[in-house]
């Protein structure tokens, strides 16, 4: 009942009388968020069956639960990016369509993103269902964007990027084919930082929520501002971004804890997506980065394990306490490790950047994930608690970003 | 050897020193079908071990194959769909570049084009994987013809058709909405068409190729002739259609008789897209359609089974005989008609268009399908045998389709 008249509610701000598009597109994210939430149980039991299921393991009963249900989400959204794309250009269409000032290069980028999004949903599927190596699957992101590289080239071929003032160096600089290698390193960036910050209920899609959240503020501030030559790009950031953090909430609501299911790489990858498109079409891939504080953090800190310096065991999540029913933070063994190694990690432990159980025969670490670097320092948390801190965290971060963003690019350069 | 030869005879095609866009989209077909023909045997295994597969009943010893190896060919070919855009457009960007001169429009054609094909293809395979109902999927291409359809509205909005003259009514007629679901319709036909006319090894990409390569020689025909406004359209066709035929061609050799893998609905969906594309943003859907004769013909003819007029079995494909080898027409139990069919059913048996097989107990017919009344013509013929007669019918008709629609246009339209 409260659905269907959520999803007419959506189908009348799709139809809005006075046509405004950023309107429609709000209408498409509500009206496409009930039928995600309709479609994810439905699917779930076919998931099951295809073979798309996992273990939740910091449960009790290590419960089996469906996969890869990203795909329902991904699926809609990307049916309701297709069906806005009158919407988005109805003014062009009634107005100026005879005198052929259609806009078509902004056409062209909006359908490159939509290519380049549901190319990596593909691919995310691809990993889930073939379990692709890890070799492969880290370039795979550079391949889906390549629809919006191409558009880019023939679109703008613009690769000079402003330098700030007290550089001295004139006021742009050229990057060539280097620029397209950033955009391609950049798309890695987006897929991969969601998908290694990840393990509790909720955390992926709550994550990409929040981070979704903070690029609607940014989009806003230059949308309601007084006209100036960005703000297109963050019109169509805002047309790709609403939709989905709006046909995220239902998933987000089904994956929260206890979940009802699991997103799969499929969310990660597809969602990563979503974020390098709109960084890159939008050209605040330098502000979205700073967004990630978090994911950034998570990466750096997990270097010593990923190199091998400090022992990696195969899984790095939190330990589930049964008596308690909360997390606590998971140990690596550096019982074997030199001395030197051992000194490092103990100043580390002075500073809380780490905690260090040892007696005369054993020393362990706590596994070095931004998730149990969390529990360190808070003590045991139950599930849904630690997600809830981490993804608080995400977003003052986030926030702090978008006010140092505005305040100090009035500083470097110039107002 | 060879295979290393050709791929690098097609990378000196795409980068050929006049920078002619046909030849590099020649060059793509030719490097993505040894690209192609590289991956069949290495992805065959991982098919089976997803649950990718299927046993050739067809066979004496009804071996398992591997399934949806469509999904091969259709990947490497929308990726070099994709490399090949700055190749299409490189004139525009080496010439007139700065005048802003680019065809936009055209970029987002050839964008929606890609988009609708891969939409399609992430269709066919949710269908093999959930096995969708007959009612879900048949309305499957219409959505995934919603890019192109969206792109049709925005870029030309033009839905008249042309009238022949003798009609008297003008010489155009705007269908308006009802062309768009004219075209939803023909992506319907399109991709149905090969689907239903399907079930022995090599006869669902043979056909492909063939149609394929009618579109060549038709778009050929326009392409050499003198400039004419549809010449654009044509080489749109061209840049689609080359290197799908020449992406196919590796999957008929690993498809034909004895098969090694199927193709999956994944193929006929995904290659009915890219005909359903071509006919409607290359504005030849009428002669496509007339190219289709054989699969017409074959649905038509089915019609009679398919709403149980007359007795339907579950699988109408050929009977193997294993004293001779040879395939058999299969039959339909007519026993229990009334007696009208019956009677309707032994005059159509006096125009050699079906088979009866009666004594005093039983009546039987030969299933009404174009590869049934093949052998109820020719006699019992070996598997590949077979494939290769319709394969023949269908090129034959293929080009007297040609020769008519570039004839009797001159009679209906003038010259």
């Amino acid at each position: 009942m409260l659905k269907t008249a959520a999803f007419l509610v959506g189908l009348a701000l799709i139809f809005n009388t006075q046509r405004r598009a950023l309107v429609s597109s709000f209408g498409f994210g509500v009206a496409n968020a009930v039928v995600v939430a309709k479609m994810l149980p439905v699917a779930s039991p076919s998931m099951i069956k295809v073979g798309f299921s996992g273990r939740d393991v910091l449960k009790k009963d290590r419960p089996l639960l469906p996969e890869t249900l990203g795909l329902i989400t991904g699926v809609f959204y990307l049916f309701s990016l297709l069906l806005f794309i009158p919407f988005a250009f109805y003014h062009h269409l009634t107005d100026t369509f005879s005198d052929g000032q259609f806009p078509h290069h902004k056409l062209a980028a909006y359908l490159s993103a939509i290519l380049s999004i549901q190319s990596m949903l593909m691919l995310g599927v691809a990993d889930d269902l073939f379990d692709l190596r890890w070799r492969h699957k880290f370039f795979l992101p550079a391949i889906a964007a390549i629809p919006m590289l191409m558009v880019y080239y023939v679109n703008w071929g613009k690769t000079s990027i402003v330098l700030p003032p007290f550089l001295e160096m004139g006021s742009t600089i050229d990057l060539g084919f280097l620029y397209y290698a950033y955009m391609g390193a950049f798309s890695i960036f987006c897929t991969n930082c969601i998908n290694i910050y990840a393990g509790l209920n909720g955390l992926e899609v709550g994550q990409s929520v929040v981070l979704g959240v903070c690029v609607l503020i940014n989009d806003y501030l230059y949308i309601s501002g007084p006209p100036c030559p960005v703000m297109d790009n963050h019109l169509l950031s805002t047309y790709i971004m609403l939709p989905f953090v709006l046909a995220s909430l239902p998933l987000l609501k089904y994956n929260w804890w206890p979940a009802r299911g699991f997103v799969g790489d499929t969310y990660c990858y597809f969602a990563g997506m979503v974020f390098a498109v709109v960084g890159i079409l939008g050209h605040f891939s330098k502000t979205l980065l700073s967004f990630c504080g978090p994911q950034i953090f998570n990466f750096l800190y997990s270097l010593p394990q990923l190199f091998h310096l400090v022992p990696c065991p195969r899984h790095r999540m939190p330990v589930y306490n049964e008596k308690t029913g909360k997390l606590e933070p998971s140990r690596a063994d550096v019982s074997k490790c030199n001395s030197a190694v051992k000194t490092v990690l103990r100043a580390l432990a002075k500073f809380r950047l780490i905690r260090v159980w040892e007696d005369a025969s054993k020393m362990e670490v706590s596994n070095m994930t931004l998730i149990n670097l969390t529990l360190v320092h808070i003590g045991p948390l139950r599930e849904d608690h630690l997600t809830m801190v981490l993804l608080s965290l995400q977003f003052a971060w986030g926030i702090l970003a978008i006010i140092l963003r505005h305040q100090l690019a009035k500083l470097i350069f110039g107002a």
